[in-house]
């Protein structure tokens, strides 16, 4: 839903762009005397020219409207968000808090008791419940053999089944195999459940406490309260946050000790900083390997392209061009494997996570490398020792670049969309899957969330791209009209028929989407600055300055503004809910049960032996 | 209470910086051979010296040590802090919550009718009643007149009894003459005292409600769950935060609201830095003024000066530091004054914030302008060209500079101090009033609150000079030594008998000075890495870098684990407060009574003619 809304907004930026093209076009056509209808770059105007403040007007006018269309569409999204928490208001998240740091109880060597005995004393008439979280990372093993070994049985009972039926020849000599094979695995299983039993009781449990539980209250205003104050003098003790979905929850981190995570976090950036700025190296490595001489040499096969007429340089051509495109298809991968170290507790934050490293990766790698031309240390060294020719600097090769960048739009366009239409990735996994594994007839085999962290990144820096070069390059828009257009068509097929939703995040996304695309309004302001300044336009210049000004002030007021919307909830909102459903009486003690168990561990829902289709599906646990 | 603790770190600091001193100026001593024994700074160190190790392990020790009793002071602080306010534990602020951006009620044209509804619904069991805020300007001024004018009829008064019991033969004829001028005033007194009484009324006061209110609840954590949680869906109404303490509302602000308080905040931080940037321009321009031979031009009594032998000289020579001085000490005044305009709620966060102002203020225009000297606009604008010089250029000025600021430590130390035992500011200033306004006996003269604003700052400063020089010129630490234990007697005997407390923050001010005294050690970390690149020993440059992150996290760590003290208070103290006012049964409605009415305008209490005393003293209102 958000990437609907999402692409709503870039068309409609589309089009905000579409009027300084038609003008500048107009424009550019009627000084035809001086400039060459070749190139539509700014850089054909002459120095000192009256009709820069024509750009200045342009310049002027795209980031108010911008502005003005961020604002409404913030608002809107706002509104959105709210309906959307609205009718979601009965989710079991509502009730819920997860609760961090517990101190560990004296008397009984436990966590559990301690939670109790705070929650119920400090929220007397609306603590319900708790549900601990435990170290259960044997027992997630356990469970994965489990569902291996039941799958294995089912093929094997269907596999018997059909025989039966084709040939009733061989049945008594291939059955008596059969079964015997059958109940031996059966046996293992068995074995199995029983030791997950064991591990799954209590006593067993104790032992794997983490200092981590959810609390489920009877009203969300409770759930907001304790979620929102700080609950010990100790700011590092009963840490409390709104849980996530259940569905969302990411297990995994929730056994990183809370005063480590700053640590994980920085780790995480600081990978993630390494991995963009020392991109090229890997890149430039893979690159010198794989060129079609040295490749001959290493795999004599490879001389077969020789005999084809005009292979062999097609070959020559793209390999190092397909190496960087492999190497940036795998980097939003590798972010979101970094992302999951940094201790979020939903997954969707981690996916945020990653699409934020993902787009400044892109930003620094595939914007400013191809741009400024050179490694990216290089350029990072320079700006930081000369901050004051960033915007020169970037004028000047912006304007040298504009063909090149339509050129990669058109072809990531074109490349990314089919490809993300044919999904040759899972394709190919699930050949390689089928290959190695023997035949096996998934359930759901496509069934994926849609990969907002490979995604956004990559539309953000479009309109970057669009929006650096709205006034230098006009000519460039209607490429990146064509772009989102395509953009939106095969992103609402893909949305509607081939994702499915694993978590509704309502929204969560767009604030770092604002800020992306304000980031590009900001350095297509400084660009000008460069550019103006190049054109011996000083005047324009200076005034370009306040503009910017005013980009980040009002990028503060939406941050006061609309930000609240997205990181808590009312408490009106919380009370006015409760007294409806007090009034209705719809929130009876099964209510409350479900939401508790809907916090139940996935590893600690009981298993039934032979009964596989069961073991998926959420049951009460002891 | 804070300042004390504040001079004891001081002295401790102090005394860890001693060590190196004494370590370096025996190794000093030792060297004798290539270094003369006047100065002791790291200059005379040969270049590439294996000896510049030992510094490294004493910038390192001095960095540790100085971290460690931060550490050490926070979490003591803390702990006072919390046992402070858990002393004050029945103060009205503990109840209290300022609403601000509260909405029109439609209906009735008001805003007090909204407020009681909202809280009323929302708080059905914990609230206890509201005082709105009213736009009293033309109040304030009458109150003001009252007050004069009774002070004035006082004076008459007491003199004419005097007179009566000095000499009675003039009495008859005099008396009648003040007895018709005590009339006319008591006359006037009286129409004002009615003028008051008519505004303070229910009907005029209703219109100038300003959406402003004092909510008063029953309860501590209700008080604390409304003032951190998010009242409403739309994130700029009913902005909530706990009070300030009655005495320590700032009313002037409330007026402002709070959709502007940003914009205001905007300009008060850039008229500061234009203030810290351009002050030098208002100094040259009173320097050059204020040239004795100009001086004799303008002002020829100043002739007098010549024939005094030798003052002369002296005053040619300290007039133009004396201006400088001069301007210096208005500064933190005129610093104070914008503050007030933020729209800060309480009058200690306007301190707060004039005190950060001027300590950023002394850093630029003292520390740096004095070390690097040039117009500070001029060394701006080199570092920030050419940011990657700061350490070596930091690195050349500090280590030619050790003289002058010895110097400076001495004459601001010697004077500053005496100037503040002497009080000349109050001094001055209460003899112009007395020769303006004639001799009006005040029964309060010099009851003033600890200018927090004006010490800190000053002292900050010197601690910044310290920790640079600590390494560089431990020759300066001994002078520091005398300087703080001066300025611990000076202060604590200010504190005990001359200042008055007119409010309580409970600390407050710590992470601020923490702020400021981890600037020293990274400012001197940073001078560090500049001298031994200088010293051609870049693997201690290097080694230092580590030193500067860790200290950043340090810095990171003391905001996670000591900044929520100051910034909240936690659920369970105020549930655990509450429980025990319940088993005593202490909170009756005359203390709810007494809680919002502390929270009364001051221009909204009653007035009583002729009895001036009690108009001071808080009544209940009605």
């Amino acid at each position: 839903m958000c990437s609907i809304k999402f692409f709503a907004v870039c068309s409609l930026v589309g089009l905000v762009i579409l009027l300084p093209i038609n003008y500048d076009g107009v424009k550019e056509v009627r000084d035809k005397s001086y400039s060459t209808m070749d190139s539509f770059t700014i850089s054909n105007v002459p120095r000192g020219s009256r009709r820069l403040w024509v750009h200045f007007a342009c310049l002027c006018f795209i980031s108010f409207y911008g502005m003005y269309l961020l604002y409404k569409e913030y608002k809107e999204i706002s509104i959105r968000r709210m309906q959307q928490l609205q009718s979601l208001n009965r989710r079991p998240d509502r009730f819920t808090v997860v609760v961090r740091e517990i101190p560990l109880c004296l008397q009984h060597k436990a966590y559990d008791c301690c939670v109790d005995h705070f929650f119920a004393k400090h929220y007397p008439n609306t603590y319900y419940s708790y549900q601990m979280v435990y170290n259960t990372e044997d027992l997630d093993e356990l469970m994965d053999q489990t569902k291996s070994l039941e799958r294995k049985i089912e093929d094997l009972k269907e596999t018997s089944m059909a025989r039966k039926h084709k040939n009733k020849i061989f049945v008594v000599d291939f059955s008596q195999l059969q079964t015997s094979k059958l109940g031996l695995l059966e046996e293992k299983l068995h074995a199995l459940c029983h030791k997950i039993h064991q591990l799954q009781c209590k006593d067993m449990l104790k032992k794997k406490e983490l200092p981590v539980a959810f609390v489920t209250f009877k009203s969300r205003s409770a759930a907001l309260v304790a979620s929102q104050l700080q609950q010990h003098s100790h700011p590092l003790l009963w840490v409390t946050e709104l849980a996530p979905e259940p569905r969302d929850v990411s297990w995994r981190s929730l056994r990183v000790s809370y005063r480590v995570v700053p640590l994980y976090r920085l780790g995480v950036v600081i990978a993630a900083l390494l991995l963009t700025v020392f991109f090229a190296i890997p890149v430039t490595a893979v690159q010198g390997i794989a060129k079609y001489e040295k490749l001959k040499k290493w795999f004599p096969p490879a001389m077969a392209v020789q005999f084809i007429p005009g292979l062999s340089s097609i070959v020559t051509g793209y390999l190092p061009s397909v190496v960087l495109k492999g190497f940036i298809y795998v980097v939003p991968f590798a972010m979101f494997a970094m992302a999951k170290v940094a201790g979020c507790v939903a997954k969707s934050k981690e996916e945020i996570k990653a699409c934020n490293m993902v787009f400044y990766f892109l930003v620094g790698n595939v914007f400013v490398v191809s741009v400024l031309s050179g490694s990216l240390l290089d350029i990072i060294g320079k700006f930081i020792s000369h901050p004051k020719i960033i915007p020169s600097e970037l004028a000047t090769a912006v304007s040298a670049q504009a063909d090149f960048l339509v050129t990669y739009i058109l072809t990531d366009g074109l490349s990314g969309f089919s490809l993300e239409v044919l999904q040759p990735g899972l394709l190919i996994w699930d050949i390689l899957k089928s290959c190695t594994l023997g035949s096996q007839r998934e359930k759901s085999p496509y069934l994926y969330s849609l990969p907002y962290f490979r995604i956004i990144p990559f539309v953000s820096l479009s309109i970057l791209i669009g929006l650096v070069y709205a006034v230098v390059a006009p000519l460039l828009l209607p490429f990146l009209i064509v772009y989102f257009s395509l953009g939106y068509v095969v992103y609402i097929n893909q949305i509607q028929d081939v994702y499915e939703t694993t978590y509704e995040t309502c929204g969560q996304y767009w604030p770092h989407i604002h800020g992306y695309i304000l980031l590009a309004i900001i350095l297509m302001q400084i660009t000008m600055i460069g550019l103006f300044g190049l054109k011996l336009k000083p005047a324009a210049s200076i005034s370009t300055i306040p503009l910017l000004l005013f980009t980040l002030m009002f990028n503060e007021y939406c941050k006061m503004r609309f930000l609240p919307y997205f990181h808590h909830h009312s408490l009106k909102d919380a009370a006015e809910n409760d007294e409806l459903d007090e009034k209705c009486d719809q929130l009876d003690s099964v209510f409350y049960e479900n939401t508790i168990n809907a916090y139940c561990p996935p590893s600690l829902r009981p298993v039934c032996f032979a009964a596989s289709e069961s073991s998926s599906t959420p049951l009460v646990s002891s």
